[in-house]
């Protein structure tokens, strides 16, 4: 067999991690990334261009067994152009569908996925009538860009006045009102589906955002219902088959306080908080991602224990403090510090409660 | 921290998953290898030169944090030339004497660890008289050379001409003669020592050979007496202490009827028979290496749950049929399929029988 190459739009730490998963399973990475010291460049070929330059992305893609994307914010027109020289999965329905805060919600929405009240906001009319209907606080948010809380404002009253600035605030970009959703925690549920259409989801986990970023995740879930399990399941299925999603993808929830799974967002990929799956199952979201793209069947994702997920933000604690405490296991992403920035996450599995607040103590707040 | 490099002389399937170990710790690598395709290429920066090439090694050296061997082939002057530029680990000792049967043997013998009987042979008077003492059935060994069962004559008699052969067959070459060991079966230990003189050691384990190459190995060995699990750890303890050894370290040993645990030789190295630990044990040998000479703490060496490997020789199963059984990890070294060359591994955590005669009837026959 010849190597088979994966062309990754995109060389971050998901990228990266992507790399040294598929390595030992014989898969050689290619990467395309602005950016000359990408994390993912320890792991494969780094083609440094922007994503928007047409000959560097031909040439990218043009000899791979199958192009994939780490980022969602890949341009949906680099990933057609690449898709036009391999195979892309996910595909382009997948990527163009959570871009776009609007496509996304209509098509949870449209399975009859429980989501936030929101509505099309294309001008400060349209904006007046969903604050009418939806109330407030309500969240205005751009249907495009924006990342871990960036580009959204929100509404605390309906007055023309805060209507008026809101919309001023997104300067005319093509909007989605969203109404408050009261939760008592956020859960996520990564699934990965074959290209034979088979399906199968890690266990739906709780995460710890501080700041809009997420700073832990606890997986499994503790203190959850078989129903609600049922229920994250049966969303992240439908979602995959609705697109037609072939690889990985994550779907963010909220649990309310009425007993309510409320979708938030989809990211067609490998996400941040299913990292603990790297070693706390048999096959982590990185090789099931890897497996289900090349074709290959999938690989179990039962978890070996419960398992805890921080993340470095900023900064790695020094690496002998962390090597010296049992079970930790440190992933540094390569990036240069630069404040907030996701540089790397630890994990263990099976902390004790000693174990876990002294990880806490060394990476700072997560809560 | 600036991110550390280590530069491995040697770029095989051992350079690979040091590679692939490191690089979640915020590690770099560079390996140097006289072939052009070498399968750590794929986790670092790759020099391609003969291990004699003055400049190219002295490059290759000068801006590494410390530099390591990944086989104990790699001429002692390259390593002492490299140790110029930064610290080699392990030292020269354990690499010298690793490459000289005749040193080993005597290292072992010297620290009171059991080894078959063995003389020195430097001429056919020599042999003659070996042969007197040690009898037949006994091997004649090449002290510097051979791998996996070449170089090696046996002789069954006494007799003038069988010895006048003999001597013929290994053409002047200073070499050991060994008495014969009977044995019921093969065990190993990899030991690691910290940079602070702290050893750890992964469980014995059973390793199956055929036709003198590695098939096989199930950790931790079934059926061993505590005293003799513990004998090996005393014995792998006193042969890092005596050669100051930093990083990995593998004993091979054999168990004989009477209860001994006879030394058979050891490698100043990550092993064939220590890649169980991958996914059978919470920090794999390939990261104890790395953490051990860069100075870091060193993390538990215990099983997660019984283990076995097998060796793919020549080639690797069809992947569909593997990553279809459930559990079946691979590793592939991205190495051209030739006949009876380790192009990569399986291992399997906690298998039922059925998953292992399963893996058994892909791989062929192991024992």
């Amino acid at each position: 067999m010849d190597a088979p190459l994966i062309a990754v739009l995109g060389g971050g730490q998901l990228g990266r991690m992507l790399g040294l998963a598929g390595i030992p399973l014989g898969v050689r990475f290619r990467f395309l990334d602005p950016t000359p010291h990408a994390p993912a460049n320890a792991v494969g070929e780094a083609v440094v261009a922007p994503f928007d330059a047409v000959g560097a992305v031909e040439a990218f893609a043009s000899d791979a067994t199958v192009i994939t994307y780490e980022w969602e914010g890949v341009p949906a027109s680099t990933a057609a152009l690449a898709a036009g020289r391999a195979p892309l999965r996910p595909g382009i329905a997948s990527l163009a569908t959570s871009q776009d805060r609007l496509d996304e919600k209509s098509c949870l929405a449209g399975l009859g996925i429980d989501t936030a009240p929101f509505a099309d906001v294309h001008d400060e009319t349209s904006l007046r009538a969903a604050v009418a209907t939806i109330g407030t606080p309500a969240v205005l948010k751009t249907r495009r860009g924006g990342y871990d809380g960036k580009g959204q404002v929100v509404l605390r009253d309906a007055d023309d006045a805060t209507v008026r600035a809101a919309w001023a605030a997104v300067a005319g970009a093509p909007c989605i009102l969203e109404g408050f959703v009261e939760f008592t925690r956020e859960l996520s549920i990564v699934a990965v589906r074959g290209l034979d259409g088979h399906v199968c989801t890690y266990p739906l986990v709780e995460n710890l955002h501080r700041e809009g970023v997420l700073r832990r995740t606890i997986a499994p879930a503790p203190n959850l219902s078989d129903e609600l399990a049922a229920r994250a399941v049966s969303y992240a299925t439908s979602l995959c088959e609705a697109l037609d999603h072939v690889g990985v993808l994550t779907l963010e929830l909220f649990e309310t306080p009425d007993g309510r799974l409320v979708a938030n967002e989809f990211a067609p990929r490998v996400h941040n908080s299913g990292h603990w799956s790297i070693e706390g199952t048999a096959t982590s979201q990185f090789e099931n991602h890897v497996r289900a793209i090349l074709g290959w069947p999938l690989g179990s994702t039962d978890p070996i224990a419960p398992t805890v997920m921080w993340n470095c933000l900023g900064s790695i604690p020094e690496r002998t403090a962390l090597l010296g405490i049992d079970g930790v296991h440190v992933h540094d992403y390569g990036k240069e510090p630069r404040a907030g920035r996701k540089v790397g996450h630890l994990t263990v599995v099976d902390p004790s409660p000693e174990v876990v607040a002294t990880v806490d103590a060394l990476v700072g707040p997560t809560d």
